[in-house]
């Protein structure tokens, strides 16, 4: 089988599984208005468990071979390496606090590594509809249809999406609001949505111009909309202009006309 | 004919003409992706007028005794004073940014008043087909689904949902971060959406426990999302806590249990 082939088949299971996942996601998303708070805590737990058991349980079965590494998993079970391996890198639930509160920016990522390379990325928001897939070399799409970047050239015409991430030290929240500020004078305007991922596939569809996060849970925030944004024709890249580190929990993105003049504007923010 | 008999026709009628105006919004959404950012910016200023003008000439055909207030009328013809006469206050589309952008959260929002209070609201996002419709006395409903405020009673399990509005002052953009800044140390996290009619909407089908804004364009803005809010069980107040004013341009909203602590932390932040 031509590697293009095995790319697509992983594509196509991936894309099975994460519309199964999105069903239970779905479910359980309609379900928090209806138990108290506490309640709606242990079901994003829950929900996020039994997602991620259904989506490897699924690709084990196909790809036996393969290496897996989950949020939930490494959570419970420390690091997990990420070698050169074909790896299935999984986040169950991304926008786990939109899940608890209803707020509909909510989704499952799967997305493949080859030689640490994200070469084939799925994620599916069950509330909206939306499917975004990607294929190293093949485009990007939402639900079938082609996407790609924005052409905004100039920040001042430019959406940022940028996340203040909760529950952290005044030290690292107000550097937060900070970059925020600093870079509210050089851009149209700012969005906030609270997932990573979809941040990033905002910035593959062109909804979205600029998009930064330092500081979140690992590479399965990033691996499946990594591939999206780079077959969108995006760029995605460390905030300091540095070469993107899956592994780093640090991203940026845009489309590569306003890259240089986002990362001077990030430098100087920092 | 008693008084909610004339309400829910003036709803009906509302709904109908928000739905219209709904599908130019749509049209117009997505061909934004396909013209230059002058032309899309252009088209915005296009569908706004064009819906404005079907929304009100609708509106005076049934109710040729109504008063009529518009963001793009308004920003024509000077302030049109809101009398205790039966008026219409309508906002096009809320979220032109977003619009522009092709971000998800825009709107349509018809509002009616009578003795300058809300009695009718209609918020409709046809992007997400969602519908917010509210009669002084019968409820809130999206999609016609009853909808409540959210139960939330402590500050640090609440979503908020603020704004920074573009293109201000250094005073105002540092007073803005400033604010956030405060404010994030107490909530859970907090999420900018870009529309303050659905923010409010947010409030009122509980996806959000806390909104505020302050300097936005006009009455057009809260009118039809006030009754929706008051109707789903929310309240809404001016964020010093005093009463709110339709015409003051400063809003927040949030569930009657959390309401003094909001206050409270709105007022330690300014």
């Amino acid at each position: 089988m031509a590697e293009n082939d095995s790319l697509n088949e992983f594509l196509t299971v991936a894309i099975d599984v994460a519309k199964k996942a999105g069903e239970v996601i779905r479910k359980g998303f309609y379900e928090t208005k209806h138990v108290e708070h506490k309640g709606s805590v242990d079901l994003v737990t829950e929900t996020d468990k039994a997602c991620e058991d259904l989506i490897f349980n699924h690709l084990k079965q196909h790809f036996p071979s393969h290496k897996f590494i989950g949020e939930e998993t490494t959570a419970a079970h420390g690091e997990s390496q990420l070698t050169d391996e074909p790896t299935w890198i999984v986040d169950p639930i991304d926008g786990t606090t939109n899940f608890v509160h209803g707020f509909p920016f909510v989704c499952v990522s799967i997305g493949l590594t080859i030689k640490k390379v994200p070469v084939v990325g799925v994620v599916y928001n069950p509330i909206m509809n939306e499917l975004f897939t990607a294929v190293e070399g093949n485009g990007a799409f939402l639900n079938g249809n082609p996407i790609k970047v924005s052409s905004q050239s100039e920040l001042v015409t430019c959406l940022l999406n940028a996340e203040a991430v909760p529950k952290v030290d005044k030290a690292t929240l107000d550097a937060t609001t900070n970059r925020i500020n600093s870079l509210l004078y050089k851009v149209r305007s700012i969005r906030m949505g609270g997932s990573c991922v979809l941040g990033l596939c905002g910035v593959a569809c062109g909804r979205i111009d600029l998009f930064y996060l330092v500081g979140f849970g690992g590479p399965w925030d990033v691996a499946a909309a990594a591939v999206i944004v780079k077959e969108a024709g995006g760029v995605i890249f460390d905030p300091s202009g540095n070469d993107f580190d899956i592994t780093a929990q640090r991203v940026a993105a845009s489309n590569p006309l306003v890259k240089d003049a986002f990362v001077e504007a990030l430098q100087q923010s920092a």
